[in-house]
């Protein structure tokens, strides 16, 4: 066990009032080694529970590089070389106590470690995060301050270029820091910074994932995977579907999606779903839809709410289309992901 | 009251023959000051209701600078940075009455207007703007006539670099002329130039917001917001979530939605919606579907059209998962947005 | 009949093993003449049923140039641009018999053969394709490895540049390689190669086209069409309406759409959609749903599967919002699309 919970050296992005509003750290580390977390600890003194943002000096890059090029086994490549570049917007960040984040690099290090799959979703303190964050403009140049954006957008078209501004938000998108292991994203303009995508996972065009959130394992992401939800192991999100998110509209009950799964294309869940459960293509669940739950020979055992059988596997859900009632009936078969599909991330 | 409509200073794009095919204004203004009316009147030579487009010379945009200077009271320093810089692709145009565009660079300006929320959705005149509009391609370099985008690609390719086409459209991305105060928008290629985005809303990645249409106020919208539709203050619309157009397969109703009012993810309306009105998650209400009216003991008072409830505040329209009916039932409650997620904008 | 099936002069993207991991072909020809022919199996010495794929050299390019500028009533302009150039990227690929493709340049000849409309979806064999194709990070600087993508980034920071991941996809994006006369498309990121757009096509924001899929001629695009699925001429797909692929998730019937066909917003498909018939906004109606067939006068005639009724033109799919009874009505009227939209693309 490490002492420090998490760090990485990063190059910051910072406006005309050398505030730093955003990083890129190609390399965050959770819990280093007892060597690393010695040779932070000594090159900057820091106090027990004390975490530190910094921009490095050229001094303090040189001392740094030297402690971490005498411990072994530890592939400490990326670090070394931004440390020799001996840019002036080298930062770094040591989290030695997983609290509420205090600046926006530390919020940045936490949703670097989602998205390089160091922590799961909802394992590491975010409180407070969308105050620290800045609103910006993320364009073709980089993030630029609201406030500057309007003389650059002049400049950028008096010398015959485009600034494009192609998100304005609090989050970037994510591939433009990693690109984790084993997986395909149609339209990386819909996964923010922060979104864990677990190996083997296709997001499509119209999928989507907010940060915190993600899916654990292989997955077929062609929905929306809002901020907070979990979706399990070999299931498929189908086009369009929606998950219930906590922040805006929906409830307060936090939505997961079990392991083998199928939310039909333009679907919804407002409830937990259990492992093996499928919702039909259109069909919208909230927690509070009545439920005719039907055995195996369509003879009707019970009327529950959707929450109620947020623990119960195996249910196929579905409107009748004659009746018109929201019924749900047991599964035989469970769900596979198509292989050729999955096979070649 | 002045007597031109607005005017504007930008720098365009020619094709190869010189034509005009697109403008950026940074800093539109409408019914400027008698002195502006009077300085642009002179330099131009203008008829009373002459509306005037030209590119501008170095000794004109010297004239027009030296009186811009004289006049008290107004911000120009974007129009004179543009004039001093004498590029040749410096623009004026000045709108003296409000009458149907003849051209590019008026329907540009009528747009800019728009997303500088300094008209309101149907405030301008906008009649045959589709026939004015050039179909481009909007790439990495600003935009391309599509016969000239062939050649284009080579040559990018040539040497090296990618020409990216990010849209072939007649309209633009607003973000990369105006981001308004006080917004948030997750993926800006689903915000047309001229879309009204008011002060406090959020537009997520799921969101979209077509020219002539938009939000007053504060508001989060994860839906669709078609052409000519407004949506009140503190409204919020859920992921997916549709209003119909009447420019393609939607009806001749031009749809609204009021203020405090919630569009449940993947839900949409075919009728305008009355302030502090709820659709359900998933629900699709036409301004032609019949529903079962119930008082607020759930007992059935009337069957009426969605249409003929268009001006009936506070009603929570659903779908009896038992019977499969289209309801609606009185609410008690009005809809606040999430202060956290809008306090930062 | 050409004794060559297609070929086309391309310009590679190599990795760092120098592997060709992507082409762009500006010109890519369907069963060229004789003459063509003649010259591209003397110049490369092919065996009947030989498929080549290899780097031309800056001898072979001109020995090709040479022997194209004889050809009369052929416009080899890119071709000979390209050869003239000498690039050490130039790469040509002839296909001679339409087999399983067995290199990346093939399949992506292949998919330029779509995309130009040289042949229609399901016109030509991309067999094992996934195999093939490499997942790549496509960026404002070109597709790059993704093994050699996080260095690339940290690279393009420490210039002080945004190295920008637009897509980690086998796919790239239609619009940077071919953009078809007469088409628009708002959001190009929804559109991948190998998709077929046809003259008078418009895909709004919320539409999306894959692969092998898309519009027979003209039509408006504002959901889903999902791998295989073709559309007929003058219908249009409502926003974020679903065909249901055969891929992932859906059934092992091929999915496609009439002429004069409407799709609502939100709605979707799971059966062959015959010509005239419209489903209504926010219906799912999938292969299995039963339907309620009525008459002109709305009386009962039958019960039948959505599949059953998959060539039956002229029918209205709608859930009755009374009964929750899913029905189809016999159309007096079909769809025609909105001339203002479509004339001026």
């Amino acid at each position: 066990m490490s002492d420090i919970h998490s760090f990485a050296i990063g190059i910051a992005t910072q406006n005309s009032k050398h505030e730093v509003i955003e990083v890129f750290y190609p390399a965050p580390r959770l819990s280093p080694s007892q060597d690393i977390s010695k040779a932070l600890r000594g090159v900057f003194e820091l106090a027990e529970n004390e975490t530190t943002t910094q921009l490095i000096s050229a001094d303090t890059a040189e001392k740094l590089a030297k402690e971490f090029a005498a411990i072994s086994n530890f592939d400490l490549s990326a670090e070394l070389k931004l440390l020799a570049s001996g840019s002036p917007k080298l930062l770094i960040c040591v989290i030695t106590k997983d609290s509420a984040p205090t600046s926006i690099a530390e919020v940045f290090l936490k949703l670097h470690l989602l998205s390089h799959r160091l922590v799961a979703p909802h394992g590491v303190n975010l409180d407070g995060m969308f105050g620290l964050l800045k609103n910006l403009a993320w364009t073709n140049k980089g993030p630029i301050e609201l406030e500057e954006l309007p003389a650059a957008q002049i400049t950028a078209r008096l010398n015959g270029e485009l600034l494009s501004v192609d998100s304005v938000d609090k989050f970037p998108c994510m591939t433009n820091y990693v690109v984790p292991t084993g997986i395909r994203i149609a339209d990386t303009a819909r996964v923010r910074l922060g979104a864990y995508i677990g190996a083997g996972t296709t997001v499509m065009h119209e999928g989507f994932v907010n940060f915190n959130a993600g899916t654990i394992g292989p997955a077929m992401i062609e929905g929306r995977i809002s901020a907070g939800v979990l979706v399990g192991a070999n299931s498929d999100l189908g086009g369009g579907c929606s998950t219930m998110g906590t922040l805006s509209g929906g409830g307060k009950e936090i939505i997961s999606v079990g392991e083998h799964c199928l939310i039909g294309a333009n679907a919804g869940i407002g409830f937990p779903l259990a492992d093996g459960c499928i919702v039909e293509a259109g069909l919208y669940v909230t927690a509070g839809t009545k439920i005719q739950v039907l055995d195996i020979a369509g003879k009707l055992v019970a009327s529950k709410k959707a929450l109620e059988l947020s623990k119960t596997p195996d249910l196929l859900f579905r409107r009748n289309s004659i009746t018109g009632a929201v019924e749900c009936v047991p599964l035989k078969q469970s769900i596979s992901l198509n292989e050729e599909l999955h096979a070649h991330n």
